[in-house]
């Protein structure tokens, strides 16, 4: 790697040479504007960049020039997904109604990451209002033919082509993992409660998870030491005792049972991911107190809990704009959901909590004997811009349902679980691999995560733009 | 009090009787038998009487005779609502439909009075799956052509009785303190969590508190310290430090601030319920460090809220009887409200769910600057039988809204509240008064309530039969 390719750095090496003024904020974001200046135009990750981003490049290099430097984070350009609302960015949430606006303020996590010290250098496409997996028009940096998943494609795209060193997306039924998963980035998804949802447009409340995506491991955890913070403004935020979380990468896992559940999450994938996943498993269990085996009864369920819901709570978010007619302007896919959900009774919607709730009492008991839970992320690689089927094994099916039917049972849990790259299928299309822990153990997670990307040279392999 | 009135001694008092066997339990059990075969085709309280009782009392007196005292509640006589499960008496949760039935297994907090030595007299009777406040056929024992109020009626109308010593309710809007208010009992609806619902029929299982009606706070301390604990078989049960709740009672309320929400609460009540509560205030403003009168926003949502949640929960709760076409054998009002309960719509029950979480939001703000809240249990006494509706100042009101309308903001924010006696009207029905706290503050309304009732003689007023 080049001086010139300093903007592919992950901020875990980023963050040391701005704190020894190797280099400048400035410099940095100067180099991800020109970046996005000469590429975005092919990506469109993003769907507004920051005139403020240089100034605050300006002030991060004066402060630290001053004596204040704010910590890893300080003058590290971040995309935010399009629904984390930004004093000095307009906030659409994908949509084109003219009609529907946010306000100019910043969410909690914006906010918190300008009190790092980190530039926010854009907004990033999303899928209109979180309810999708493909995030038109964003193409994915690996083959600008396919997508890059959603609904936090933009952020997926921008991190993958390194337009910023990270980006903030929200994970409803895997919209984190998923553009993660498929455009060769970290992406995680903290336990629901850890990181406020104040500002961030809703889709699901009870669903809806902010997270990071990363080029590294570290970084996810630098991210969320930043983060992960009681909020008064989030009724669902839960007051935890926070580590840092950088403290448990490089140790060991030896310690730690690798779990493995055999129905739902394998046999129904493409045959390069699931190899490259068995692959991956059998590196953990080396490295770890050993593999447990193990089936999750009722997950058969669980879409129907999960659509049940999720439908209900965008029709009840959406409610006025329905009443006003505004959803005529939603894109057609998402104007059927939202109408759809209209007509979700209250009995159905409560099944579905208490299916939820069934789901959470048999994931309690498998953590019992499992510290982790290691699946595929999707059981598929990018599909093509125009491909709405996929063939696996002898049936053709839906890339929308296939898509997140790996990553949606952590949502309805509301468990840790990151996704991180294993492996390119035999289009150089990167595979990824999930991660899922104990309510609030993130330290976990990421100490798994870190162990095997360590021994990889996955997260140092960059898209040809 | 002669010695022949034993069976109408609080559990506080007979509790050391029993200890000292100045009286046995089999004698106290003989003579409530008595009392119910003498009086209980008058009242209707009791739909069953246990035909195990005896040999329990005596084999509680046995225990006493070998050192094996349990504490307050051994060998003391309680009722059980029909809708708590038993293993020696059968449950039908107050309905006639032959094709429903229930298993013959013990409550958790059936199980946790047997543990604590009380004897199981019988099954209390109830408001139809406890879906209503006047409880046919029971009478309300202060004036037989009056209700007892509900669902908790049997409950009610057995403690004023005397047919037994305390009884456990269930209170879903109001349904253990307004048959408290209405019989001249003490009624108490816990935090949410801090009792298990574990084999307690569902009404509406995020607004169902189980509780005792008992005729003194003391007693309702003692019941308290026994039901108060965690259990993994109600998955909203909570772990909670559970104090000794009788520790708090006879201390000094000086350094307790006494709420009194002027909205809502006043002005829409019988004028000598409204007297009584004024008179109760005034008098605990100077036991206190004083009165703090403040308005409540938001409230005029909050029968719409509960009724919707009432309503779709209970719906779900019956969808197999439903389906089956059981509901045809309900009683006309409750079959009426389960059916209604199907065209909730899942957006409806979100923004209930929505309203609730405001509520609890603007109450924990009002709970920054007193520590009790005092009110009105019922904004009338017991009603007629057949009456349907009633005036209050220039409106003619169902009894059924009025009933449950100064209840019901509790249960929404769930919230503890007890209910006791403050006061006759000039029928010589009982006036009921509710003190409110924050959660798990039971033993701040309990010394409230203590503080209030010891300076009165209410409690020790009993019906003629």
């Amino acid at each position: 790697m080049s001086d010139c390719d300093v903007e592919l750095l992950p901020i875990e090496i980023l963050a040391s040479k701005i704190e020894k003024q190797e280099i400048t904020a400035s410099e940095l974001v100067e180099r991800m504007l020109g970046r996005i200046g000469n590429h975005d135009s092919k990506i469109e990750a993003f769907v507004r960049v920051s005139d403020t981003a240089k100034a605050a490049a300006h002030q991060a290099d004066e402060d630290i020039r001053n004596g204040l430097y704010r910590g890893s984070l300080h003058g590290i350009p971040i995309g935010i997904k399009d629904n984390y609302l930004t004093e000095d960015m307009s906030t659409t949430a994908g949509t084109k109604v003219p009609d529907i606006s946010f306000p100019n303020t910043d969410a909690t996590a914006v906010h918190l990451l300008r009190e790092a010290g980190a530039i926010l250098i854009g907004k990033t496409n999303m899928h209109e209002f979180a309810w999708g997996n493909v995030t038109p028009p964003t193409k994915n940096p690996w083959d600008r033919n396919r997508v890059p998943g959603g609904s936090s494609g933009g952020s997926g795209a921008a991190v993958a082509a390194s337009f910023c060193s990270a980006a903030l997306g929200s994970d409803t039924g895997g919209s984190v993992r998923i553009p993660a998963s498929l455009c060769g980035t970290v992406g995680l998804k903290p336990t629901y409660g850890l990181v406020s949802k104040s500002g961030i447009i809703t889709h699901s409340w009870s669903l809806d998870h902010p997270g990071p995506l990363t080029k590294t491991v570290t970084d996810a955890a630098l991210i969320l030491n930043v983060l992960a913070a009681f909020d008064s403004e989030d009724p669902s935020s839960r007051k935890i005792a926070v580590p840092d979380y950088r403290r448990s990468l490089g140790q060991s896992i030896k310690d730690l049972r690798i779990g493995v559940c055999r129905n739902h999450f394998f046999g129904q994938n493409d045959s390069e991911v699931e190899a490259a996943v068995e692959s991956a498993i059998e590196e953990l269990t080396e490295l770890s107190a050993g593999l447990v085996e193990f089936e999750l009864p009722n997950l058969q369920y669980g879409l129907g809990a999960i659509f049940t819901i999720e439908l209900a709570s965008s029709s009840c978010y959406h409610d006025r704009s329905l009443k006003a007619g505004l959803q005529k302007g939603f894109q057609p896919d998402v104007r059927t959901l939202v109408e759809a959900g209209k007509f979700i009774t209250a009995t159905d919607y409560l099944k579905a909590e208490q299916f939820r709730r069934v789901l959470m009492r048999d994931l309690a008991k498998v953590f019992e004997s499992v510290d982790v839970i290691v699946v595929p992320t999707t059981p598929i690689t990018a599909w093509e811009l125009d491909q709405t089927t996929v063939r696996i094994g002898d049936a053709d099916e839906s890339v929308l349902a296939v898509s997140w039917r790996l990553t949606y049972p952590f949502n309805l849990a509301g468990l840790p679980a990151i996704s991180l790259p294993c492996g390119f299928d035999s289009r150089n299309l990167p595979i990824g691999m999930q991660i899922a822990g104990k309510p609030f153990a993130e330290d976990v997670i990421l100490r798994v995560a870190h162990a095997y990307e360590s021994r990889h040279d996955w997260h140092h392999r960059t898209p040809n733009l």
